[in-house]
């Protein structure tokens, strides 16, 4: 099962919105295929692993790391119906499919037909490979990432404004990888207009994402690299954008009044992105906790002190009680290049 | 060497400004006779070692944690004679002592009797062990570790001012243990007035150290804790000290014009103080790093983010530049209960 969730990783940016899937055939305690979901649309794994094994499947056990789907509602065929084809005599599951579609049908099926099916074999390590893929297919809305990155001190700018580059080279690379397995950045006008960034991800083979940029009054600048840098960008905006940004390919979402985050990851939902990565300032990250929108956070911490009191990582009121505080759970950390990384999820109250 | 090692933690607390050091007399793979350094003014720990051997020391290994001393300048006598005239073949040394009385003259001395010497095994981890005595025996300063406990985002009160606790009841017991190894705790009147703390180590056997509170003006309560739990508490000060405070063992360290934190340590150092812990606000953490006295941070982080701009764990003017910021060294990161406690070094500048 390690070998198929290993597999799975190769589907990183490309399988979305559908799950990272790996499959593996196994017959006499050896491997005679293996497969993985390529990208949406593309053969699922187990499809992929079954029809390399051909007549050899037959008696033979099948590893994957989600739950086969049963459902029509989608390009390719069900899988049950392949497995149970292909003569396989016992499938080990890592995780049922939290598609209502599917959600243990697909189990049912196969032990219908006469198959010996064990599910839950390293089933937390799956569900944190799809952790996106989890919430998308239940809620139809994007799982959310923010990430910062910091001094010791929380601080992710010196008082001049100066945020180029806190953390260092094996920080950002994560941060470009992180990038490749997201649908969608969503950022706001503040950090473009202050740092011009791509927001693209710059690594081997990864895709890069859409950028989503929150700007009502459209201030960014003309000229940003954001509108320039392939691939699509999406304004947030309450004007209506210029002809020569439309002309670039950009589009706008436009809204009234204020703006709730929430709604627009409704709208980013709609659109087929399941996951979203947030990189913005002091305020968008205030914000995005505020409404409680947040899911996981990314925040790297470089082995710098900056002091004083400007550009704090979480900006807004701020918790009056420490009962009023944000809660993350499950935090852990680790040493990336020379800075530390702390990961948590964040608890919703009550 | 890892059990001398083992050992020499046993004088936590209690061997200060002496090193803590462990030792073992080995003879035939087993362990003979074993002893570490209690407290400043009790026997060393290769005397204490040798003393159970006795006659069975002849021919066998002493494994030591420090360099043996060969000096007169204390209330022992020096350890290389007993050494060898214990008659042991063979001596294997963690670390050679900083103090420039001894600085490799012991081994000098022990190999010229004829033993034979190693030098150097778990050399790193003795170091650690003894990195507020290494620094202190060279310099008559005392080490300085600076402790802070924060949300995620760097914050360690909501806007409000409410900080009891942040951090969780394991992160509050190795801060207690933390207190227990330093010989004196620094901290201010805003910490005194604001959380009225007792900044005793309630941790078992654990001594606590001396407390040191700036408070220019004499503005602390008189009925604060810290004036009235034992130990001795030392208020740095421009004022006289009222009878009141006096007569409660209350001591005034006087200054006048501005405070110079450097000035103090060094004061500090001279009364025998050899290590000292900070625990104080954002005020008295920036100052610490702006005038470049602390050597070691220990930064916890609660799974919590506060928001807002009030009360970052170092306030003070802040870096303009990147290239201003404090720097660390060796970061490592691990999780104490629910909190992450990141340690590091401040690094010199230049």
């Amino acid at each position: 099962m390690a070998r198929a969730l290993k597999l799975a990783l190769k589907g990183w940016g490309h399988a979305s919105p559908n799950p990272m899937v790996g499959a593996l055939v196994v017959r006499d305690g050896r491997v005679i295929a293996e497969g993985f979901h390529e990208r949406a649309g593309a053969p699922h794994a187990e499809a992929v692993a079954l029809g390399l094994a051909g007549s050899r499947a037959r008696g033979a056990v099948l590893y994957v790391s989600l739950e086969p789907c049963c459902h029509l509602k989608k390009r390719t065929p069900p899988c049950t119906g392949a497995v149970i084809r292909s003569g396989v005599k016992k499938a080990v599951v890592a995780m049922t499919d939290p598609n209502p579609a599917v959600s243990g049908k697909g189990v049912e099926e196969l032990r219908g037909a006469g198959i010996d099916v064990t599910v839950g074999v390293l089933e937390r390590q799956a569900k944190l490979l799809n952790e996106a893929y989890i919430k998308y297919i239940a809620t139809g809305m994007p799982f959310v990432i923010l990430k910062s990155a910091m001094s010791l001190d929380g601080k992710i700018a010196t008082s001049s404004g100066e945020s180029k580059w806190i953390t260092g080279p094996a920080a950002r690379r994560l941060v470009h990888r992180v990038r490749s397995g997201v649908d969608a950045i969503l950022t706001a006008v503040g950090t473009v207009a202050a740092d011009d960034p791509e927001m693209t991800a710059r690594t081997n083979g990864g895709k890069s994402p859409a950028r989503v940029v929150i700007d009502p009054e459209l201030r960014s600048p003309l000229s940003s690299r954001i509108f320039k840098t392939p691939p699509a960008t999406f304004v947030v905006t309450r004007k209506a954008l210029p002809g020569r940004l439309e002309s670039a390919g950009v589009k706008a979402i436009n809204f009234e009044g204020e703006l709730s985050l929430e709604w627009l990851l409704g709208r980013l939902g709609a659109m087929g992105i399941a996951s979203v990565l947030i990189e913005g300032g002091p305020r968008l990250n205030a914000h995005a906790f505020e409404e409680g929108v947040v899911d996981k956070a990314m925040f790297f911490y470089a082995p710098k002190i900056l002091g004083g009191v400007s550009f704090p990582s979480i900006a807004g009121q701020g918790a009056a009680r420490l009962q009023d505080a944000w809660r993350l759970g499950d935090l852990t950390a680790r040493k990336v290049g020379e800075d530390i990384l702390i990961t948590g999820y964040v608890l919703k109250p009550g």
